[in-house]
């Protein structure tokens, strides 16, 4: 079957076999199908969609278009956490050591974030002497030793990925489900995972603005793991505001140590989210029966400061300076700080967290391209959350300023983010759904 | 506004403005936009269509990527006509002589035929002599001196139209209306015609298979005329079986002849079309107040032998011989002739036009590709049409044979595109609608 055939069939919605997937891919990666075709075909897919048949065999042609991690040499079930993005999620630095703390095997393959600030790695990488870059086998080692690991994705995992999202990219067909839930899962598949837990976030923040969209990604990627033997489960939660109260690199990695230190309520949202998604992971692993076990255990792992431990052997497996674990300060010690104030009183009844990641970008945080450094110092810290009552005489937030070139944008953008209200609303929920295999 | 933003903006179905049109073609067509972006956004056309403000738009952009036609040295209102592509339609060649022969001036620009048969040049060329390749100036003075002539499209004709369309038929973006409509109008508004009648065929052998997509294109295409200043009227017509009998080059031209030399009758539907649509050009030309007298005038032309003497004018001044106008059997000289017979007797319940025409091409009378030669002579004559009655004993078709390579695939396409009945059907109707700008 030509390309041409297979852009007007699914431009018919019409589902496609595994072999046109696999012709279609396989020749987009080898360059026999051009740019153009790959660009049509990807926008029919953006009106038509793909069925779960068409969409786990996508992935499954992609994860094989490259290289892909054997983790076989590891013990123990293999778990990955995935997010699909969002502004102060740190969540994984909370997880890896508390799961592996509990006995789990985390190996996790991470890409580079280009957003309002870093990923997994520019945080890591926040913590001087730590680096990312790895041989598969120190990698391998790492994980054998500490029970968990956290590497940059080789160059040669997932290449039809990285050609179909550039091309996404430039061609507006970037937000189309099934394309999005193949692009994550190929990744994750070939990463080596046995079972993955995925946070999917939504809310103004976040890349699904709406529930809907929201749940419809959570179980195409929930089906796709399925039909591809790998165990998975999909959180929905919430991000309408930062997760965190902390937006930066280094301001994450502080905020992590605190609440594997205990320091954190257990009210806290980004406790509240973390023990969640690592509950799911425990039970995936067979660490535990049920959420409520696991979460038990997650807990006692935290109380006794093993959670934390596991934090800092990683760090220094990967060449980090860990004195940060006592003084984890020293991760954001800028030339200034700068306390925000708001011109009207009342509750905080919204807040735009894309608009705040802006503003932690405009000081140095995120990158707005590849090109781009990150200053691993900066950023912000809210002190307010949704739903909380706020003066002219308090500060909302706190910048960490080392260039102040864009500082009174950064303040602007942190302004605009938030809308108050002379009434208290309610609080916005933080978890709205858990998607597993059996729905 | 960048490539991408604009190709989102019609994802989402809203409506480009006018510069936003005029930057993504011009840019297409000087290659800064690249192909990949310009086919990603026709898919969306072809999802979320285009108003007709927009359409008209893009016709005007593409009118004006190349040269056009000046036609201000020829007096009086200079009037076309276009066909969406039939088999067995040889219109052209019976209408420009008569519209010329009533005072009309028809100076006709028309592009080469890839398809079951050849276009209207590739007919014209069957009579020995005939040059098409023209310079304007030449073109002008034959116009001038006959009041018609048909000339090959000049290659700096809107080039818009060239790129996208080649870019269209890889990516599966030819089936959309509003794209089809501002392919054919920038042509004809390009070729200088103050007034265009267009036929708009429907039915098995047309590419708007059904009524309303006939009608709906037939609109658009008015739509565009009148926002651009022409006079224009659609007309909607049967193409579920050949127009006329000859399917072939030279075997069409015969019939065009034989019907200007007044031996077809008035029920002929190649006749009753030809003068149907050469009846709304002379009304648009200011030379009929009405459809009735203009029908009236062309009789008269017809009758009195005005219009074969202008066809036999105008292949004159291409360098043609006309000694076809009285022998036009010498266009039809081949080696062996074949009559085809039916298995089955009854009643002509159906016709497929493109299998017909594929049986043509077999023979030699059309392109398979663009490098592919026509072979003038040979083809087929139909002896029935739908509705007619048909024994084992009567040949249904004449074949016209030179290279015998194919007949068999021939015969057995021909038979393959005729359903027989037993019960005497109804016969289809030749005209369905006729489309004016008041609509």
């Amino acid at each position: 079957m030509r390309a041409v055939d297979m852009i007007l069939k699914k431009k018919r919605g019409e589902a496609m076999s595994q072999p046109e997937i696999e012709a279609l891919i396989n020749g987009f990666v080898k360059g026999d199908v051009p740019d153009y075709q790959m660009a049509a075909w990807m926008m029919a897919v953006c009106f038509q969609g793909m069925n779960g048949e068409e969409t786990a065999a996508l992935t499954d042609v992609m994860v094989k278009s490259g290289e892909t991690a054997d983790l076989s040499t590891l013990s123990g079930i293999k778990v990955d956490k995935h997010s699909t993005g969002g502004v102060g999620d740190t969540t994984t630095l909370v997880i890896a050591p508390l799961v592996a703390a509990c006995g789990g095997t985390v190996a996790k393959m991470s890409g580079r974030g280009l957003g309002h600030t870093g990923g997994t790695l520019d945080k890591l990488e926040s913590v001087p002497g730590v680096s990312i870059e790895l041989t598969m086998e120190q990698f391998l080692s790492i994980v054998r030793d500490t029970g968990l690991c956290v590497m940059g994705q080789t160059a040669d995992l997932v290449p039809a990925d990285k050609l179909m999202y550039a091309l996404r990219d430039v061609t507006g067909t970037v937000s189309s489900i099934p394309l999005i839930a193949s692009s994550v899962m190929s990744k994750k598949i070939a990463s080596g995972a046995d079972a993955i837990v995925l946070d999917v976030k939504t809310g103004s923040g976040a890349f699904m603005q709406t529930l809907p969209e929201a749940r419809a990604l959570a179980k195409t990627m929930v089906d796709i793991g399925s039909r591809m033997g790998r165990k998975t489960v999909a959180v929905i939660t919430d991000m309408n505001q930062p997760l965190g109260m902390a937006v930066g690199n280094g301001l994450e990695v502080k905020e992590a140590i605190e609440l594997l230190s205990g320091k954190l309520p257990k009210t806290d949202p980004l406790y509240e989210v973390s023990m969640l998604l690592a509950s799911h992971m425990l039970v995936l692993s067979e660490l535990a029966s049920d959420e409520k076990e696991a979460k038990a255990k997650l807990a006692a792992a935290l109380e006794s400061g093993a959670g934390l431990r596991k934090l800092k052997a990683m760090l220094a497996a990967l060449g980090g300076d860990t004195s940060c674990i006592d003084d984890p300060e020293s991760l954001c010690a800028v030339r200034e700080k700068r306390d925000v104030y708001l011109d009207e009183e009342g509750y905080i009844a919204a807040m735009q967290a894309e608009k705040i990641g802006v503003a932690a970008q405009l000081l140095g945080a995120g990158r707005a391209t590849k090109a781009d450094s990150i200053d691993p110092a900066v950023g912000l810290v809210m002190h307010k959350r949704q739903g909380m009552q706020v003066s002219k005489a308090e500060p909302v937030a706190a910048l960490y300023i080392n260039d102040a070139t864009h500082v009174e944008d950064a303040i602007a953008a942190l302004k605009a983010a938030i809308t108050v209200s002379a009434e208290q609303p309610n609080a916005a929920p933080m978890v709205y759904d858990v998607i597993t295999a059996a729905e």
